[in-house]
């Protein structure tokens, strides 16, 4: 093999990679798979979809004309090739730490972003935003949006898709199909894909050549213009009508991994006078690192792992993670009652669904990732007499927000709500954040919203969820790992709406919701230390409140602080209205509300997140501290303040 | 014309309709269309819609085994002559009055409406829910959605269809095809119906009768089998395919006006083995009333009006309605920014897009019943430099959440949320409500949230949303008339985060956001008399706070009342949170919020409603005076609290 001149060291951003001959270009995207395997190697985070689309990555930044085009990665975790050839290579080694790159894509990195993401199936829509901004405003730039076949299942999606028309040749989507999301695909889409692919082979580039130069192509690829109907339809090949329905003009599929046929067709594509286009390029998770190829999840996202061999550094855990006691304690649960079922939206790991899935194979619904329908499926499973466990991340929660208001909230339909990921999430950071979920929950009538303490507590808010009888219910978790503590061999059906003391004092009261309790636990142990008597209560239910014990709570003590991994307008915000509409404030009890922050926080270790928003323990005992502080101050000005208020 | 005897009368219930000749089912259907007719004369309500499937109703019943067959009308307003022939006869002239039948379908008024709707496009999800926990629990019952084009063009429809397939001969789909929602359809699919309608004429029933008995249908339509692969994919006749492509059986175009069509093919899918079917039927709102049939909007929705006659008898307006004020307002700023675009979701003339449509007709979108589209596609807009204005009800608005959070707040971008239909809505009922966007926006970093006391602060809002230069904004205003006050020829920028005294006191402060501010003003009127000198404050802004404004009040009142259009956790919550941030409860300062109630109101008049949640004048000083009166309670009780909070 001979040494070949390292061309990456060339190219800094895409202008540069455009000064290389198409020759070149399958040198520079091995070189990027190297630097980009190596890399992750080092940082873990996604793999195999960077390196699904490294060829593409090269192939579409060479031939468009990126800034000013606009390149829109869907859901932006297979863009660490993309980052590392628009000016980030020197901080490809930062990817998903604190205070380094994102895993996504996001404005603020760079204007080769032109729209972060990290939810799936938004790219159609931003980017027909852009190409319909340009058209208004008459300025050049097209929107490329490059969309995974998972990604495809989502209803906005097709929504864009079915709005895409006004937009002309200045809108290409790119549908990268490599039949497989993080798990494998599921629905009618998927499998018209594969039916697709079977029943069309790969063009040769000699026939695309001749089509090009020829006149059988469609016309947008023909610069000679001739109407060739039945192909242009994709009647004569039996495919891609379902995209020309939409209003596409569908071209493929592509072997998205041949220079060879990605630039001509992108050229042509690129240049031609009708649109929109949709190009089905071919790839492969995982391609070019035998491991990943190897795997069954084609090393989708990985820890740090060594590059020759493949072996990720996973470490040891030291309890088990909430999501296996969710999907454990719903197998216990299902034994008991056969109208028990499970549904996710393309999380079946994820969420724990997929153990569920193994004991009751066809009591589990994968969906694909379409929590909308998720969501109203459920609705219509619950209102049979079926008890569906939704099990969504928080975050992916919000997309099905209307259907959890409409359709089960209003109807007060037994549809229980398993929301994954609550609270802050690492380092998948402000996008995945599970932030809002008790505010946006809790505000509705008829619903009941649970959060686990650990994973005991888990076990029994899943047997309570089962068993309670009337309308929804949510129960909340955080991502990772338990708290080791035991989980009993039996459940205890919870009272809802009930919450019970950890810990008894008698001068300031710490309500907690969540898991932060450990934290409101050790931070009474310093303030108990500092001779302030402290209660700790595991509230359990943001909604309804215990408010038998928050009265007895205010009556006997000076001080209450509630904690939530969640943003304002949720449990504290509950416990002010409802203790305010009963005049508990009234008398000079000092609430103070510890919540999430008024901001979307980076990507971090959750423990340094949370830190950072003041929910820790040292955040709990400043704020008690402060609180009390403030009382004196208040005391101080009350001449002038209550003497005016009474004036 | 003979005299026949009234069938109508016969049919309280589906099983009476089944004892009927299927040659007497056009008389009915007849009989059933004047019921209808004159009911919605009397009620006002939804009567184009409903006149369009009389038919359809009739033989849906006949020939499907309602209620254990699950008929889910997506949407419901086309659902009064289903109401009719099952059981709420007696009730129809009740249609959406206080009190009476909600003027959709729900699920506490009959076991015939198995699901109930309001929310468009949900119809395939429940009814595939229904499908498969029959399925699953070994019971019989299909799910039968009806669902109109316009309906179709949600994602979350075809990510329904996308999972049908695993329910089999057990769920049915009649797409009603009238071409036209609410407004004259848009996009691809809606293009792609038409282009089947042009190329399939409506089969005749001989030559039905004839597929049917013989060799030439697709296997699910005939009881013989015999493979005809062309016409199942929908090749041979040149339409269908995209259903099919989706996993659906397509059949039709079917006359839906003809029972001599419909009820062959109803029952033949009914006994066909496989599935699941698409049936497109095609229909014509107003059908059967010749003023509706001769009208733009064919009735869609009506006042009473003149059954001879046709005549609506439409009071005359006393002030114009929000909505228009809006759509004009956002003309003059758009003549001054050419940045400035609006998009609607399908409700072009209930946003007054349409007359900004008129003035900009390439700045106006309307992208279908399609809020998550509408949300992303504003924010490539926004991210490429454009103002758009995202006008949208509140209660459709969820729909679009995550993209609220995920796309637009999150990313920072300058996307304007006209929000309309904020708060109670009254005939439309709790389905159509907007109590929640105070809640679920204001939780949101970066959002910022104004709400117009009348149709001049929401004239200076447009203004104000449309020159902030920096992230998302959100104004939301009630459904109907403004109050009359003048607007005035200038606008004014109002100030971020900053309220306005309306009205001086100096012991009781009313809090107000949004359109109550006439009941707080009437309340503050009464309190004065009663000697409770009484300020008011139209606060303008959910978020950011007027936190001086607060603390100004805080400092200089004895009692704060909040009131907002809206549920617990928006407005009121973070008041109270904020406040407490601060310190400002702990001096014994009595805050009461007065919000929406925890229950989903039925319909009424939007005026009793309020007065139901305690939001108008009366329930005000109520509030006031239970708060002072609370505090004398303290205060006798404090011996006691106060001794065991610091023991």
């Amino acid at each position: 093999m001979k040494l070949e001149t390292p061309l990456l060291d060339q190219v800094n951003i895409p202008a540069d990679l455009r000064k290389l001959e198409p020759g070149q270009l399958q040198q520079l995207a091995d070189e990027l798979r190297q630097e980009m395997i190596h890399a992750v190697s080092y940082t873990g985070g996604h793999l195999g979809s960077g390196l699904g689309v490294v060829e593409l990555t090269v192939a579409l930044h060479y031939v468009f004309n990126t800034p000013e085009d606009k390149l829109v990665w869907d859901v932006g975790h297979q863009a660490y090739p993309h980052k590392i050839i628009t000016g980030r290579r020197d901080r490809i080694r930062t990817l998903r730490q604190g205070g380094g790159l994102s895993g996504f894509t996001k404005r603020s990195e760079s204007e080769y972003d032109p729209f972060g993401a990290a939810h799936s199936s938004t790219s159609i829509s931003a980017a027909l935003g852009f190409a319909i901004a340009n058209k208004m405003m008459n300025r050049p730039g097209r929107g490329i949006a490059v969309i995974g076949d998972g990604s495809m299942s989502a209803g906005m999606a097709y929504e864009a898709m079915n709005n895409a028309r006004q937009a002309g040749n200045r809108l290409i989507v790119i549908l990268n199909d490599n039949d497989m999301s993080i798990a494998p695909p599921v629905g009618a889409l998927s499998s018209y894909l594969s039916r697709l692919l079977s029943s069309r082979k790969f063009l040769e580039l000699r026939e695309y050549l001749k089509q090009i130069s020829g006149r059988v192509l469609p016309p947008p690829l023909q610069k000679a213009a001739a109407r060739v109907d039945e192909y242009a339809r994709g009647f004569a090949q039996g495919g891609g009508t379902l995209f020309e329905e939409l209003g596409f003009y569908y071209v493929g599929p592509i072997d998205g991994h041949n220079m060879d046929h990605l630039l001509p067709v992108l050229e042509n594509v690129r240049d031609a006078a009708e649109g929109p286009m949709l190009i089905h390029v071919v790839t492969q998770k995982g391609k070019g690192y035998a491991p990943a190829e190897a795997s069954a999840d084609k090393y989708h996202g990985v820890v740090k792992f060594d590059v020759v061999s493949g072996t990720q550094h996973k470490p040891q855990p030291k309890a088990p993670a909430y999501q296996n006691v969710f999907g454990d304690m719903l197998i216990e649960e299902a034994k008991r009652d056969p109208t028990i079922c499970a549904i996710t939206a393309a999380m079946p790991s994820g969420t724990g669904v997929d153990r569920f899935a193994k004991a009751f194979p066809e009591k589990s619904f994968d969906v694909g990732i379409a929590e909308q329908h998720a969501v109203t499926f459920a609705a219509g499973l619950a209102a049979q007499g079926m008890r569906p466990f939704c099990a969504i991340y928080s975050t992916f929660l919000q997309r099905a927000y209307d259907q959890v208001v409409h359709d089960v909230a209003l109807q007060n339909l037994p549809v229980r709500f398993a929301i994954d990921r609550a609270g802050l999430v690492g380092a998948d950071g402000a996008t995945h954040a599970g932030s809002f979920d008790i505010t946006y929950l809790s505000t509705l009538p008829n619903m009941v919203v649970m959060a686990a303490s650990d994973e005991a507590e888990l076990a029994d808010m899943v047997h309570t969820a089962a068993v309670y009888d009337d309308g929804p219910i949510a129960l909340r978790y955080p991502r990772g790992e338990g708290t080791g503590v035991a989980i009993p061999a039996t459940r205890t059906r919870l009272e809802i709406g009930k919450g019970r003391i950890v810990r008894q004092g008698n001068k300031v009261a710490i309500l907690s919701l969540g898991t932060r309790l450990a934290e409101a636990l050790a931070a009474a142990e310093t303030l108990d230390a500092k001779g302030l008597s402290t209660t700790v209560a595991d509230m359990r239910f943001a909604k309804p409140l215990d408010m038998a014990l928050i009265r007895k709570l205010a009556a006997t003590h000076e001080v209450l602080v509630t904690i939530e991994e969640g943003a304002i307008g949720g449990f504290g915000g509950h416990v002010l209205t409802l203790a305010s509409d009963e005049g508990l404030l009234d008398a000079g009890l000092k609430v103070r509300t510890l919540r999430l922050p008024d901001v979307y926080q980076d990507h971090d270790a959750p423990a340094k997140q949370y830190a950072e928003a003041g929910l820790d323990a040292a955040g709990i005992v400043r704020t008690v501290l402060d609180a009390l502080r403030h009382n004196s101050v208040n005391a101080a000005d009350e001449g002038d303040l209550g003497g005016a208020a009474r004036a």
